[in-house]
Formats: structure tokens, sequence, C-alpha cells
């Protein structure tokens, strides 16, 4: 059984905030400061360039990927992290394009991040004219994988109400067509349960410095079903995918498996604070956190709607169908939001008017959504929102 | 005048090393461990997700270019950092490729990075089959610059070598067939005066954990020339390249000018190590830099030569066709240079028979030459590298 106070008490959290946007940025835990120090004072400044080999800087891409595929159902050797993960989308997408020459259509949904569209209208364009991004409404996904579709790209929780696409029926329903799938976890590593290769997903992608708490810019992972990685061809086909990084052969052989995967030299800073990051991940069993975070959301959404009344509940009422946030709508959600943010309780905005609060059982506890209700309410009640200074202010992200 | 004393002693250099590897990896910044772990716990720890606003997080991608395009006689608002120099050399590519439709060849030679000729390989086979990547030797590049190459991809400063390309006269022969160039400054940006602005150059990328020490995994910069951005369509088009990040439109729209060629959420513990690196870059002349680093490389070959008769210069003998790296070779050079590094001095060796020796007049001086080619000497004199254990020792990176 997870210890959560044990895990709530490793996470630095400022006095007087309650953090509930977690799944735009996870808080410090607390050893990433003097874990990153050592790293910087004793690897990088006593071994200098020895530290690659030293210090094992060169396996944490693949050994993060790992501890991150424990908690999504990937095989061991099938995850590896490192860029972005626009990067990782591009990088999925344009491989599972190839595993499918004769179709031009990638299928993916209105409730997608934007930021994933965006990278495949880029891949597209520069494939050329007789691709196609095709964008349908979430509910209509399954009637729209058809036999022209090369690749269904999902995020599969969705980052404004979070409701949940269903990973193994989609991905089966897509195989029946010879359709390829894409699954972008941000909304999900770290949040639920996922069954990577339990639901016999293609490729899939995420990042770390939401739910993982990998500190702000930390690398992202992709995972390739190991039955696919022999045959894919890296289209961002850098030296560190290489079968021979160190030989500096003039031709491109793609290494093996997952590493292939890999594109350029890995930031080291950022992976250590991660690691910090996965030692807690490392105490905790995914199931324990999805109990555990059905309960606070519940807990929320009951009171908020007990004592709300202008708050409409935006994400699904079936826990079953939630990832671990709660989305509520308010035309001045902008406002309140900006309210609750000066008394200490951090969620935040997406427009037109969602109001998103993210549970993170890690660490938040009940009494954290007691108190983040008291003081919602109080500013609903009497509409503390409704002052210019709040209604103008500059959004933050 | 640049004071290297003063540089020199803002860096950590480990006892009894003589570090002449910083084209590898720079050695540490003193206050980057410090300016680091005040970054993670008051800034992450404390700030949390308004880190982005409020630290400044945002604006470092664009501010550190800045800094680096001083470096480079780059007009400022023309560089952005991010991402590595493999994803900037495809960004960079494939942009240039699209300034000229009508082509399919980008010209390279053989003494380009492996790692460059990889990426864009990659990019060509996802274009499609009548794409071509044409390698020639590096002594033959101005006589391949023919009306059907798209664009020049060249790294200004052999890795192995040290040779230089002229950036001016090869950038002039491009224009005037109508090819664009992309110049790779991996070796060039803190090492020698760059003047991407005055030699007309289109494109250029580099890295910042070589000379600039920025750690290891430091971010990459591009470069894009002020009069071309705007025609420019970024192939890897991410959020936050896009006009309006935080409107989460669902249309890709490109941003002002260089903001287009940033990609994903920036690596912003990196980026604080990097912008302590940069503390030192800013009290540096690059013209002190350059006379001070051939006076450093001169000095060593003559001394070299003097004594070690078995090895054989590969560098230009003239430091104006030189970068700021010396190359001997010899053909038991990799247990040479284990012998080396196992006395402190740290050089690396690039097969077949390469031992190179970067100079980094920020903290290495005339004195440290001296002690490095007595030690040298000894081993070459008394052939110290003639042992078992060097000979077969796994390569250090």
């Amino acid at each position: 059984m997870t210890d959560f106070a044990a895990t709530k008490a490793l996470f630095e959290l400022p006095d007087g905030v309650i953090y509930l946007d977690g799944n735009s940025l996870g808080p410090l835990p607390q050893a990433a400061g003097k874990t990153v120090a050592r790293m910087i004072e004793d690897e990088w400044g006593q071994m200098l360039i020895t530290g690659w080999n030293k210090a094992g800087w060169m396996g944490l891409p693949t050994g993060l990927g790992d501890r991150i595929g424990r908690l999504i159902g990937a095989e061991p050797g099938s995850v590896v992290t490192g860029d972005t993960l626009s990067i990782k989308v591009y990088q999925a997408v344009a491989s599972a394009l190839e595993l499918c020459p004769d179709r031009r259509v990638v299928l993916s949904d209105s409730g997608n991040f934007p930021s994933d569209l965006y990278m495949v209208d880029g891949l597209l364009r520069s494939l050329g004219s007789d691709y196609e991004l095709r964008v349908v409404a979430p509910e209509d996904v399954a009637a729209h994988i058809t036999e022209d579709v090369a690749v269904l790209m999902l995020t599969e929780v969705d980052y404004r109400t979070g409701r949940m696409h269903d990973m193994k029926s989609l991905t089966e329903l897509a195989h029946a067509k010879g359709t390829v799938t894409v699954w972008d976890l941000a909304h999900s590593a770290g949040a639920i349960p996922v069954n990577l290769s339990g639901c016999n997903a293609d490729f899939a992608v995420g990042c770390t410095y939401k739910y993982l708490n990998g500190g702000p810019g930390a690398p992202a992972f992709i995972y390739v079903a190991p039955r696919l990685t022999d045959r894919v061809r890296p289209a961002l086909s850098g030296w560190l995918g290489h079968e021979a990084p160190f030989a500096f052969d003039l031709d491109y052989r793609p290494g093996n498996g997952i590493e292939r995967m890999r594109v350029g030299t890995p930031p080291i800073i950022q992976m250590t604070a991660l690691s910090a990051a996965m030692e807690i991940w490392d105490m905790v069993d995914m199931a324990d956190v999805r109990a555990k975070s059905i309960e606070l959301t519940e807990l929320f959404i009951t009171r908020v709607e007990a004592t709300c009344p202008d708050l409409t509940l935006a994400s699904p009422r079936d826990p079953a169908q939630r990832g671990s946030q709660v989305s509520f709508r308010f035309a001045e959600g902008y406002a309140a939001m900006q309210a609750l943010i000066a008394r200490g309780v951090i969620g935040d905005f997406r427009a037109p008017d969602i109001m998103r609060f993210g549970f993170t059982p890690l660490y938040i506890d009940a009494q954290d959504v007691e108190n983040a209700v008291k003081i919602l309410t109080d500013i609903m009640t009497n509409r503390l929102w409704d002052t210019p200074e709040y209604k103008t202010r500059q959004r933050v992200t």
C-alpha cells in the first residue's frame, strides 16, 4: 500500500499554498535541488567529459525510460527519454506514417493538445499536399477510423476536461482497419494507470514535467511497441540513435531497439532533476494513486456542487471516464481563478471558461481538498472575483 | 582588454588536471551549481507554475540567444536557444530547402559532423527519393556549388582537424548560384570570432556545451538571417513557435521573427546553467579570445614538434586556417591519449589516429600548455602509451 503521507513529505510545497496545478508543472521534490547541485559539482565539475561514462550520463535516457515505463505498462527497454513532447510527437507520427506507406491521413480530435496538432500539421506540410490531418470531435473518433487512416493520434486524457478516451477499444478498432496508433500520455503518466502493453498500443509519447514532477522543461519520453521497433525508421535520425554513435561513420544505421529513438545529446542536468522525482515514483503503486485520485476528485465535485451553484461541472461525472483532474465552467472563470490564486489555491484557466484543478495524491490530501473548497466557496458566494484587478490581469500560464 | 586570469578564476578545474577537451564539454563555471540550486529552490520550489512569467523562464530562449548572438556576429533578435544541435540542424535544413522549392540537393562535406549528415539523411528520406545528400571532400566544396544545390550545409571548423572553411567566400559563392547556406558553429561559437551578419549567412546552428561551457546536454541555438525569417516555414511547428502560444488555437500560425524557431517547452534548468556560463562570456571580447587562442595553439605546435617527432600535425599550420584546436596524427593515438588522461592531461581521440587538443583562453593559459607538453613529451619519449591497459581500454567519448 502506497504511503501518501510519506510521499507528501518529500515535496517542497510553499506555505499557504494548495497546489492543484500539478497537471501543468509538478512541484519540487525536496531532493532535487541537492541532487542536481551534487551532479553539477561532483560529476560535471570533477569528471568533466568522462562523466558520460563514469557518472553513467549516457545511460540516463533509457534508465529513466524504464522507470517511467513501469508506470505506463510498457515493456522494459521500450521507453526512452529526451527532447520535448513536441519533438516526440513528430518522431512518433513520422515513423508511424511510414508503417502505412499507402495511406495519407492522420486522424485526431479537437480535444487534443493544439501543440500536437501543430507538430503534425508541420510534418504533413513537409511530406506533401496529398497528406491530410483530419480533426473530428472527440466523440466521433471511433466512427472516423476508416481504411484510409494511416495514423490515429490521440491524447488519452483531455487537457481541458479530463475526459478519457478508451485506449484499448480504440486501439483495437484502429488495428482492425490497419491503422497505427500514437497515444499522448501527457495527462496520463503518473495520473492514471496506463497499460500500453495490455492495450497493444503502437507508439506513445508524454512529458515528465506535469504529474511526474520532473521540473520546468523536463525531458519527454517515447514508447515504441517492441514488436514494431525494428521496423521503425527514425525520421529524426540523430547520432545517439545510431547503431554505433562513437564510430563517427558517415552513414546512418539505426540503433538497436528503442535506442534508435534517441536523437541528440541528452540534457543531463534536467535528467538528474527528473531522477530525483522518479525516486518518489519508485515508492508508488499506480493502482493506489488511482484509488486515491478518485477519492479526491469525488470529494471535490461533491463539495463544490453543494456550495458553488454558479459552477458547472465540465469533467465527466463518472470517475472511470475521467483523468486525475476536475474542471468547472464559469463565464468569469478567468477572474475567479485569479482570485483563487491570490488566496493560495493554484489551479489554472483554459479559455473560454474552464477552471481546471489537478489532483495529485502524491502531495494533495483530503484536507487540502476541503480547504480549497472552503476558499472557492467564499470567492463564489461573495463574488470576490468581481474586481477589475482579477478581470484584467494577464493570464498566468 | 579581456582579463583571462579573471575568467580562469571563475571556473572549477579539478586539481592536477589540464583540460584540453573544452571542445567536447566545457568545464564548470563555479557559479553554475549555486545558480541552478537557487533557481530550483526559489523559482521552481516557491513560484511553481507562475515561474514561467514571474521568474522570466519564458524569456530565456531568446535572452540567451541574444547573448550568444553577440559572440557570433548575429543581429539582436536573430538567435534562439532550445532543443539539441541535431534538432536545430533538421529545422534549419528543412526550412532552407523550402526556400529553394525547385531544387533537391543538399551539399555537404566529409569533414562535417557525421551527426549533421545523419539528420539530413533522415530528413531527405522523409521528403522523398528525389532528394539527394551530396557529400564531397572539404577542399572540393566550392567546385560543387552548382545550380542544382538547394542548401549548402557546412560545419565551419572541422571537428577532427580544426580546419576552417571560409564562411564569407563560400556564402557568396552559394548565393551567386541561388543556394541557401546552413552553417554549423559547434566548434566556432566561443572559439573564433564569427560574423554571421557580415558574411550574409542565411541559417546557422550550434551547441552550447562545448566552448560556451553550458554543461552536459546544454541547449542548442539557431540563427536565421532577419531578411529571411518571415519567409521561413518552421517544419517543427511547435506551440512555442506559434504566434499566440497560449491562445490554444487549433491552427498553427508561425510566430514573429526568430520566435517561430522555438518548438516545445524549454529546458529551464539547463538554460539556467547556461546563463551562469554566459555571465563569463559577457566579460569577454572575441577578438581577444582569438589572439590568445592563436598564441596558445602556436606555442603548443612549436613545442610538440620540437620534442615529439612521432606526432604529425593534422591541423592547418597557418593559424588563420585553424579553429581553436590542434590535432596530431599518431598510429597509437588512442593509447597515447589514455596515457595522457591518466596523467591529468585531458584531450580526446578521434578515429583512426587523431589526438585532439582544444585551447580555450577563458581557462587555459601558456603555463598549462607548457605543462601539458612536458607530460606529452615524457609519454612519447618513454613510450608510456605502450601498455596493454591503454591500448585496450574502452574509448572515452
